[in-house]
């Protein structure tokens, strides 16, 4: 079954206008035609089956039929990722929607080398990785911003699980089973590491819990991957048993 | 610090002619000049830390000077991994061994849609990744196997973490926690997941731990990425304290 993301609300009997791209991919690629079925969502309405209801060459509708998922959303849980080399970090804005971070800051840190990336882009990727994850929300995607400007701005309620390539940081599971906090951040370097400054300035605030993901050296696509599953097996949705 | 994986023996005084590919890294990409140091590892005698004592148009010669680390060997974690798509199989490659998998099998099952892969450009990758990660042995490629006949072969005190995208198994650290054995593999299938007649010989097995990796779909990459995580975490060498 075809999933779309959709700009437009979503309820019985509305009609909507497919982007030129997903009605290419409607009919072009998977070769849909009138009367097929396919599942839209919205981040705000729940899933919806919905019906291929006119196909011309100005383009196409599909009338919304049904619900057949209420809204929800994941646990409170955002990535604050370092600007990497492109394909890593597209693998990781995929990664991370999979993983059900709700939210992706970029940031700019000492030994990041890039201060701007395609934000556009990225979007496209998180929208296309909700579909196909089954997710009922997009993950925001956040411009980059420096990181000392990140943490002067952070709500303190907010946890940020430091992924801490140096120094003596307790397993992520038992760091963050005893942490406490409902809203979380989990941070990731690049591949350099973090600077001595940012290291000291971070581990010096109550909110930060320094974190050790294991004994060899991972990329920060791994580590990023790693951690947020970490996470999300310890306190966040991957703790109940699968829906048979 | 460079750090190189070479087939030869490693012991002091030993002169080791790189390959022409580790000779252009070196002295092309790199820059290195005759009196710089650089790591070695072969899977057997440990880490070395070698110099560059001779370059010329014919290649360059390391001298092996002083041992840096013992040989050591991580947790006995297999991977099984039905052939994806080669993108994401190269970065399944990638990961697995920065994750410390100690052998990756690639399997054919009902619904992959290849039977090959370039397995020695899978060798090549995991040598890369090895390089960069620390370890101290590359992981073994295994190359295509009929996953039938691999259960056929299955020695069973070697446990499997069944990642079943279906069915009502439990979350993994609570599953392998509990399973015993210190000899494991995670099975990830491929994008269509398993056919009812696999899980159900799956199922059957003793050996087998069926495990559930969260509420959404993942792609075969992310799972194998979460599966192999969680293990570590769980049960493997990621319970440590990091090294100050």
């Amino acid at each position: 079954m075809i999933r779309l993301f959709v700009p437009n609300p979503l309820a019985a009997g509305a009609d909507i206008a497919p982007s030129p791209e997903q009605t290419r991919y409607l009919t072009g690629v998977m070769r849909r035609a009138v009367g097929d079925q396919i599942t839209l969502f919205n981040g705000a309405d729940g899933e919806w089956r919905a019906v291929l209801a006119e196909v011309s060459k100005r383009g196409c509708v599909l009338r919304v039929e049904a619900q057949l998922r209420e809204q929800a959303i994941g646990p409170d849980l955002d990535l604050v990722i370092a600007l990497v080399k492109r394909g890593r970090l597209e693998t990781i804005v995929e990664k991370a929607t999979e993983l059900g971070a709700r939210r992706i800051r970029l940031a700019i840190t000492r030994f990041t080398n890039a201060d701007h990336t395609n934000v556009e882009r990225l979007r496209a990727i998180a929208i296309e990785a909700a579909e196909q994850t089954g997710r009922l929300d997009v993950p925001q995607i956040v411009a980059p911003e420096k990181l000392d400007r990140l943490l002067d701005d952070w709500a303190p309620d907010r946890r940020l699980m430091f992924c801490d390539e140096a120094g003596d940081a307790r397993p992520v599971l038992e760091a963050v089973t005893g942490a406490g906090g409902s809203s979380w951040a989990v941070l990731i370097g690049p591949e350099g590491g973090f600077s001595a400054e940012e290291r000291e300035r971070l581990r010096a605030q109550a909110y930060v819990t320094p974190v050790t993901l294991g004994p060899r050296i991972l990329r920060a696509d791994t580590a990023a991957i790693s951690a947020l599953t970490l996470w999300q097996a310890a306190i966040g949705d991957w703790r109940e048993l699968a829906t048979p």
